[in-house]
């Protein structure tokens, strides 16, 4: 019995560990993540068939350098890891990054901190999710709550856009969304929609505990299941008749408060 | 004499008012921007050789209810209308705005008063400058000096990216941004760059004139010719390492101080 529950939290503890990875592909992605001075990266995964290129060679060099271990698969075994065969170019790496965690590690080391966070509730858009990223990194948010369902993910795109700032920026992974805004609640963390109805304005809301966010889909807004979770909302006041702002910029107007 | 003197203003009457005119093209964004409530309509262009379709009829009767002159031409003469016979799909619209004009009308309507104003120095991008026009529209800004050289022009891209609001934002028509700002330097406003190297901080800054904020491109920051015309620059303090944010992030920033 103690071995099989010793296997187990092994495995959980190896589920943990990976979960905790940034896989991200394509050669010139990967290339400006190894060159990034805060990255670590674990693991290099290259396709067997891939022919000899220069960024290649680079790719290779930078990832020896950070102790990296180089694994080469088939075809098929790497487009299983990029999840995207599509735009790989034969590339994968599994990243370990400062900022990028699991967010109930987030909030075991935070308690009774007053932290804001970001919370992406439908953002479709690869483009704004990497603006949403740069501005946040770059502001006073202390974690981006970057649900796996429902929102663009981390690919070449949402790098660009983000101009690299993915590499060093507080994001918390979740599964789910409504899940891990009720264990925020749990400790006490104010939950904040922002919505063009709410009575209050934003600038007017200064929260004396931790709070979250959210920022809905961009037409949609914030969904009704995320809503009812929310203890608060706040608006933003606009001029001539403008009724929404993009949600990258909501994100900004927030994060430089 | 006298003739040629009268002849001679009622051509530049004609030409400040064609000046004043924004000619957009597209089905979809003719048939938007004639449904905005805020746009007139001086003239709709067709070409001879469009087919029937649903939506033309749409457009042509919103035309004669806003009471536009309906013009037919042949492909070559609505591509110079258009200047983009790739996108234009056989349908210009010349239209009046209210919030659109040249950046001299501007000046001499405003005089002594306290306003705020963007300035774009080669904001190449379509959506960044459909995101920047959106949020100046949205905030605390009154108007938008868009100069005809070295900017992204108004096309259906932007026109999309700003949802619309290009219709009823303040856009100031200049052909040249250094001769535009040395005219309102005259009148004794503020031109201030927004640089990363500045040693104010943008929330410490509150100029007691009038003050245009100018934005550069998105690479290369303000441009030498107009950086040694300003008379101010303001930084936005940023964490984490970014060296820059997104040049429509910074507009709305400005936007919602």
């Amino acid at each position: 019995m103690t071995n099989d529950r010793e296997d187990s939290l092994a495995y959980l503890e190896k589920k943990r560990f990976f979960d905790s990875l940034m896989t991200v592909y394509g050669r010139k992605t990967v290339l400006e993540a190894l060159q990034d001075s805060s990255t670590f990266i674990y693991r290099l995964h290259l396709a067997k068939s891939n022919k000899p290129a220069g960024i290649l060679d680079e790719i290779s060099t930078l990832a020896k350098q950070k102790g990296a271990e180089i694994v080469y698969h088939d075809r098929q075994a790497l487009s299983r890891i990029s999840k995207n065969a599509a735009q790989d170019q034969g590339v994968a790496a599994d990243l370990q990054l400062r900022g990028y965690q699991l967010y109930d590690e987030f909030l075991r080391n935070n308690h009774a901190k007053n932290y804001t966070l970001l919370a992406l509730d439908g953002v479709h858009n690869p483009q704004n999710l990497g603006m949403i990223i740069r501005s946040a990194c770059a502001g006073q948010i202390d974690g981006i709550l970057l649900p796996q369902k429902g929102n663009a993910q981390i690919d070449p795109l949402v790098i660009k856009a983000s101009a690299g700032t993915v590499f060093r920026a507080p994001l918390l992974r979740c599964k789910d969304l409504p899940e891990a805004l009720v264990d925020f609640k749990k400790k006490g963390t104010v939950v904040c929609a922002l919505s063009s109805h709410a009575p209050t304005e934003l600038k007017k809301f200064t929260p004396d505990a931790p709070c979250i966010y959210v920022l809905g889909n961009e037409t949609e807004g914030v969904s009704p299941v995320v809503a009812k979770l929310c203890n608060e909302s706040v608006r933003i006041p606009m001029n001539n008749g403008v009724e929404s702002l993009n949600v990258a910029v909501t994100a900004a107007l927030i994060a430089f408060r």
